[in-house]
């Protein structure tokens, strides 16, 4: 990304997503029209220029023809092998320089794939990392990494994508010295399992703010800017906070009644029998705010860092609000170069 | 435990816990004249048989003395050098047959360290896991394992768990066939991390309900009656549930302006600054009883299973009423014999 012009224009999936291209297309148009992010577009030409026209935007933004749409139940493989999906076309440009970054609201694992296959790892770096960004009760963020990209990473690797994260964290969410802290079960010495336990001797010797080990019960608490863990752990973990949202608030509309209407999508799954109660003690725009919160669609999309260029995936339920700023986060990724700024920090020496 | 005589006491560990002794020998009266568990006491003699007198049960129940406490800040190695400890007493006792099972509210990690170390692997168990019961949104609970007991272990481990959980569902809960899953980051065949993928060629090919590979958002819908997992995977999730759970109560106590008070002793530590509201539109008690069903304490502890004689760990804060509830169910898993039924089914093929 090093030699990608700031100018370069961030591309985006306009068939990945649950209400694509529709909400893609509406959401490329807001970046560029209200935060100045330059765009191109990837799909079915005819589509997305259609979609383009009801927005009066034809002239604006560029469309890259693509025959093949991967299909949202696509998770990985299937996908690496549609040549001409507007996956492969989108990744294709950013990889030849054309684009600055890549934004999809296709299936994560699908995108993860065809992204790794396309793009590879960027120099020095070992493996992809997903980052996501959670909300947490002290009303900052905190920065989960890896959600899910690299499944059994390495020490090395884990103390890279700290790395990464810190980048991250600055970049995205302006915080300009983040606490690191590594995703364990306690903090004694000899506490964790083997990748953690010689992770951490990694991260002391690290350039960056480490906070030492942290708990799964303080993903939320802001106690540090960056979690790291290794991807499946982190894939769990993301997973996990969903649906512990979804499941107290549902528990919380049964017992005060105010029913699954109180939680709103987000409760839905998780209320099941519950149905509907009659008084309403609790505030149901409360509930669905903080439903809200912890909803997929509001993290503002996943990032895949690490690679030759920047990958945003945004959820696939987003609406173009959630786009833009997918599109916004992408841009400021690729501006700040995550991997070149790193440079010789990169080079972790093995864990003892 | 084959030849322990279902007569056999509970062992209760009285020095352990916060409000120890004067709860636990509560509990321990409590689970005798209310749940007819015979019992026994381990600590300062002088000092339980004080207890006792206070409830007017000191013919009732036999006090085994200990010289030493095992301080709540021990998670391990310490304590099981410390050969004098009511620990190490109680569990000398259930090793030699003069007991059941053992009930201790202390730190788990000392107890699961010292248990391991005094009782050993029963016949053809690899490693003991730790099982936790989480209520779900479907109204019953998902028994967890392993929590944190064996945070490296081998598919041929994790197919054991699956056993050993699915036994303690029977026992415990009740569940006459209860189905087995798999923790995972997706269905699709290749998903998961090498641990897994190995685990679940395992699972498919024992005698009991498989549900296949389940995800962090199935934790608590219910969706299996037991959910299998390594102990480092096990022990950041349940940590992730009761802090995601104190969170969510957190950020609605602000929302609706329930404050501080809302969520009580479960919220307190996550509400941080939020400080306490002004109006009052959620009802403080409904957020109390969410708060309450995913307080540690009414989990009602966690097993230790696999080991040659029960261990039950209930949380520390425990008051009488739940180490009443560990007596009961130490009681009844040890009259199961949980590792004697499950025979020749635990001897388990590797993995291919």
């Amino acid at each position: 990304m090093r030699d990608v012009p700031t100018t370069s224009p961030v591309v985006v999936d306009a068939m990945g997503g649950d209400h694509g291209p529709a909400e893609i297309v509406r959401g490329a148009v807001q970046a560029r029209r209200e935060h100045g992010v330059p765009v191109v577009l990837t799909g079915r030409a005819g589509v997305v220029r259609a979609e383009l026209a009801r927005l009066g935007a034809v002239g604006e933004i560029d469309v890259a023809h693509a025959d093949d749409v991967v299909p949202m139940t696509e998770r990985g493989a299937g996908a690496v092998r549609m040549a001409l999906s507007s996956l492969a076309v989108g990744l294709g440009l950013v990889r030849d320089g054309a684009g600055a970054a890549f934004v999809s609201a296709g299936s994560t694992g699908a995108v993860a794939a065809c992204a790794t296959d396309r793009l590879g790892p960027a120099p020095a770096v070992l493996r992809p990392a997903l980052a996501v960004a959670l909300p947490t009760t002290a009303g900052g963020a905190t920065v989960l990494i890896d959600a899910g990209a690299t499944v059994d990473p390495t020490p090395e690797m884990l103390a890279q994508f700290a790395l990464l994260g810190a980048s991250y964290a600055q970049l995205v969410l302006g915080v300009a010295d983040p606490r690191v802290g590594l995703l364990s079960i306690g903090a004694e010495p000899g506490k964790g399992n083997r990748l953690t336990r010689r992770a951490e001797t990694l991260l002391r010797d690290l350039p960056l703010r480490f906070h030492g080990p942290v708990e799964g019960g303080d993903v939320l608490t802001g106690v540090a800017d960056v979690i790291v863990t290794d991807g499946f752990t982190g894939n769990v973990v993301l997973k996990n906070v969903e649906g512990t949202v979804r499941a107290t608030l549902a528990l919380l509309a049964t017992e005060v009644g105010a029913g699954v209407g109180a939680v709103g999508g987000a409760g839905a799954g998780a209320v099941g029998s519950a149905g509907a109660g009659t008084q309403d003690v609790a505030d149901p725009e409360a509930l669905r705010r903080v439903a809200g919160r912890y909803d997929p669609e509001t993290h503002g999309g996943a990032a895949l860092l690490g690679l030759t260029g920047t990958v945003v995936v945004a959820h696939g339920s987003s609406r173009a609000r959630t786009i833009a700023r997918a599109c916004v986060v992408a841009h400021d990724l690729a501006r700040g170069e995550v991997v070149a700024r790193l440079g010789d920090r990169l080079a972790v020496r093995p864990a003892r």
